[in-house]
Protein backbone atom coordinates (compact mmCIF):
# COMPACT_ATOMS: atom_id res chain seq x y z
CA UNK A 1 0.00 0.00 0.00
CA UNK A 2 3.02 2.32 0.82
CA UNK A 3 4.52 1.67 -2.31
CA UNK A 4 1.17 2.33 -4.55
CA UNK A 5 0.22 6.00 -2.59
CA UNK A 6 4.13 6.58 -3.71
CA UNK A 7 3.87 6.06 -7.18
CA UNK A 8 0.71 8.25 -6.81
CA UNK A 9 2.65 11.18 -5.47
CA UNK A 10 5.51 10.50 -8.58
CA UNK A 11 2.35 10.46 -10.98
CA UNK A 12 0.97 13.98 -9.44
CA UNK A 13 4.69 15.00 -9.35
CA UNK A 14 4.69 13.89 -13.38
CA UNK A 15 1.50 16.17 -13.88
CA UNK A 16 2.67 18.86 -12.37
CA UNK A 17 5.83 18.84 -14.32
CA UNK A 18 4.17 18.45 -17.49
CA UNK A 19 6.52 15.48 -17.91
CA UNK A 20 4.36 13.67 -20.54
CA UNK A 21 6.93 10.61 -20.39
CA UNK A 22 7.19 10.05 -16.94
CA UNK A 23 3.49 10.62 -16.39
CA UNK A 24 3.18 7.56 -18.84
CA UNK A 25 5.35 5.79 -16.67
CA UNK A 26 4.04 6.65 -12.90
CA UNK A 27 0.26 5.73 -14.39
CA UNK A 28 2.09 2.53 -14.96
CA UNK A 29 3.83 1.78 -12.43
CA UNK A 30 0.61 2.72 -10.46
CA UNK A 31 -1.93 0.76 -12.47
CA UNK A 32 0.53 -2.49 -11.52
CA UNK A 33 1.14 -1.87 -7.75
CA UNK A 34 -2.98 -1.40 -7.65
CA UNK A 35 -2.88 -5.10 -9.29
CA UNK A 36 -0.38 -6.40 -7.14
CA UNK A 37 -2.18 -5.55 -3.84
CA UNK A 38 -5.50 -7.65 -5.62
CA UNK A 39 -3.27 -10.50 -5.79
CA UNK A 40 -1.99 -10.57 -2.56
CA UNK A 41 -5.66 -10.14 -1.32
CA UNK A 42 -6.59 -13.36 -3.63
CA UNK A 43 -3.40 -15.23 -2.66
CA UNK A 44 -4.57 -14.74 0.81
CA UNK A 45 -8.60 -15.64 -0.12
CA UNK A 46 -9.55 -12.07 1.04
CA UNK A 47 -11.56 -11.68 -2.41
CA UNK A 48 -11.29 -11.98 -5.50
CA UNK A 49 -9.90 -9.15 -7.96
CA UNK A 50 -12.95 -10.13 -11.11
CA UNK A 51 -15.41 -9.56 -8.17
CA UNK A 52 -14.21 -6.33 -7.00
CA UNK A 53 -14.51 -5.28 -10.50
CA UNK A 54 -17.84 -6.57 -10.80
CA UNK A 55 -19.51 -5.32 -8.24
CA UNK A 56 -18.21 -1.43 -8.68
CA UNK A 57 -19.24 -1.75 -11.99
CA UNK A 58 -22.48 -2.77 -10.95
CA UNK A 59 -22.56 -0.15 -8.82
CA UNK A 60 -21.69 2.36 -11.44
CA UNK A 61 -24.77 1.30 -13.40
CA UNK A 62 -26.86 1.63 -10.61
CA UNK A 63 -26.30 5.07 -9.84
CA UNK A 64 -25.60 6.68 -12.90
CA UNK A 65 -29.17 5.86 -14.44
CA UNK A 66 -28.85 9.06 -16.92
CA UNK A 67 -25.92 7.19 -18.62
CA UNK A 68 -26.67 3.40 -18.80
CA UNK A 69 -30.87 3.76 -18.03
CA UNK A 70 -33.39 5.73 -19.08
CA UNK A 71 -33.52 8.81 -16.86
CA UNK A 72 -32.56 12.29 -18.07
CA UNK A 73 -30.77 14.67 -16.01
CA UNK A 74 -30.61 18.31 -17.33
CA UNK A 75 -27.57 19.78 -15.71
CA UNK A 76 -24.60 18.15 -13.40
CA UNK A 77 -25.80 19.28 -10.69
CA UNK A 78 -28.54 17.22 -11.04
CA UNK A 79 -26.78 14.18 -11.65
CA UNK A 80 -24.80 14.80 -8.47
CA UNK A 81 -28.29 14.79 -6.56
CA UNK A 82 -29.08 11.62 -8.32
CA UNK A 83 -26.50 9.85 -7.64
CA UNK A 84 -26.96 10.68 -3.73
CA UNK A 85 -30.54 9.93 -3.73
CA UNK A 86 -29.81 6.50 -5.33
CA UNK A 87 -26.92 6.02 -3.11
CA UNK A 88 -28.77 6.76 0.38
CA UNK A 89 -31.69 4.41 -1.39
CA UNK A 90 -28.91 1.54 -1.00
CA UNK A 91 -27.61 2.42 2.52
CA UNK A 92 -31.20 2.21 3.54
CA UNK A 93 -31.71 -0.75 1.88
CA UNK A 94 -28.70 -2.40 3.37
CA UNK A 95 -29.53 -1.63 6.99
CA UNK A 96 -32.71 -3.04 7.08
CA UNK A 97 -30.77 -6.36 6.19
CA UNK B 1 -7.08 12.07 -7.80
CA UNK B 2 -8.37 13.22 -4.78
CA UNK B 3 -10.85 10.67 -5.67
CA UNK B 4 -8.21 7.68 -5.67
CA UNK B 5 -6.41 8.59 -3.05
CA UNK B 6 -9.83 8.84 -0.75
CA UNK B 7 -10.63 5.01 -1.99
CA UNK B 8 -7.13 4.41 -1.05
CA UNK B 9 -7.76 5.86 2.46
CA UNK B 10 -11.60 4.02 2.63
CA UNK B 11 -9.84 0.70 1.60
CA UNK B 12 -7.08 1.15 4.42
CA UNK B 13 -9.64 1.32 6.75
CA UNK B 14 -11.46 -1.81 5.16
CA UNK B 15 -8.34 -3.84 5.98
CA UNK B 16 -7.99 -2.72 9.34
CA UNK B 17 -11.31 -3.22 10.63
CA UNK B 18 -10.78 -6.53 8.52
CA UNK B 19 -14.41 -5.62 7.10
CA UNK B 20 -14.17 -8.30 3.70
CA UNK B 21 -17.17 -7.01 1.97
CA UNK B 22 -15.90 -3.62 2.18
CA UNK B 23 -12.85 -4.68 1.23
CA UNK B 24 -13.82 -5.99 -1.94
CA UNK B 25 -15.87 -3.16 -2.56
CA UNK B 26 -12.83 -0.56 -2.02
CA UNK B 27 -10.76 -2.03 -3.69
CA UNK B 28 -12.59 -2.12 -6.99
CA UNK B 29 -14.02 1.37 -6.36
CA UNK B 30 -10.29 1.85 -6.64
CA UNK B 31 -9.38 -0.02 -9.43
CA UNK B 32 -12.33 2.36 -11.38
CA UNK B 33 -10.99 5.21 -10.17
CA UNK B 34 -7.32 4.72 -11.39
CA UNK B 35 -8.84 3.20 -14.85
CA UNK B 36 -10.75 6.30 -15.07
CA UNK B 37 -7.61 8.53 -14.72
CA UNK B 38 -5.84 6.77 -17.51
CA UNK B 39 -9.47 7.42 -19.81
CA UNK B 40 -9.12 11.35 -18.84
CA UNK B 41 -5.41 11.29 -19.76
CA UNK B 42 -6.35 9.38 -23.04
CA UNK B 43 -8.92 11.74 -23.88
CA UNK B 44 -6.33 14.41 -23.50
CA UNK B 45 -3.97 13.02 -25.49
CA UNK B 46 -1.41 12.66 -22.57
CA UNK B 47 -0.34 9.06 -22.87
CA UNK B 48 -2.16 6.00 -23.85
CA UNK B 49 -2.97 3.54 -20.95
CA UNK B 50 -2.15 0.80 -23.24
CA UNK B 51 1.92 2.05 -23.34
CA UNK B 52 1.63 2.47 -19.87
CA UNK B 53 0.88 -0.89 -18.93
CA UNK B 54 3.16 -2.25 -21.36
CA UNK B 55 6.10 -0.41 -20.30
CA UNK B 56 5.28 -1.04 -16.89
CA UNK B 57 5.65 -4.89 -17.82
CA UNK B 58 8.87 -4.09 -19.73
CA UNK B 59 10.40 -2.79 -16.85
CA UNK B 60 9.17 -4.93 -14.19
CA UNK B 61 10.51 -7.86 -16.64
CA UNK B 62 13.94 -6.25 -16.91
CA UNK B 63 14.44 -5.49 -13.52
CA UNK B 64 13.55 -8.95 -12.17
CA UNK B 65 15.96 -11.12 -14.37
CA UNK B 66 15.62 -13.95 -11.28
CA UNK B 67 11.87 -14.28 -11.76
CA UNK B 68 11.83 -13.91 -15.52
CA UNK B 69 15.69 -14.73 -17.22
CA UNK B 70 17.94 -17.21 -16.61
CA UNK B 71 19.42 -15.79 -13.09
CA UNK B 72 19.48 -17.05 -10.16
CA UNK B 73 19.18 -15.25 -6.42
CA UNK B 74 19.77 -16.92 -3.35
CA UNK B 75 18.34 -13.98 -0.93
CA UNK B 76 15.82 -11.58 -0.87
CA UNK B 77 18.08 -9.39 -0.10
CA UNK B 78 19.94 -10.14 -3.40
CA UNK B 79 17.14 -9.86 -5.14
CA UNK B 80 16.72 -5.87 -3.79
CA UNK B 81 20.55 -5.39 -4.60
CA UNK B 82 20.15 -7.03 -8.30
CA UNK B 83 16.95 -4.25 -8.77
CA UNK B 84 18.77 -1.25 -7.80
CA UNK B 85 21.91 -2.32 -9.97
CA UNK B 86 19.74 -2.91 -12.85
CA UNK B 87 18.12 0.41 -11.91
CA UNK B 88 21.10 2.08 -12.14
CA UNK B 89 22.00 0.93 -14.98
CA UNK B 90 19.16 1.99 -16.96
CA UNK B 91 19.25 5.31 -15.51
CA UNK B 92 23.23 5.89 -16.22
CA UNK B 93 21.85 4.31 -19.94
CA UNK B 94 18.69 7.17 -19.89
CA UNK B 95 21.45 10.13 -19.04
CA UNK B 96 24.04 9.05 -21.98
CA UNK B 97 20.79 10.12 -24.32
Amino acid sequence: MPELESEIQEFKQAIARNDLENMREEYGDMLWDALFIGIIAEEKGLFSIRDAIQEAHAKLRRRKPWVFGNEKVKTPEEAVKRWNEIKADEKKAKSRH
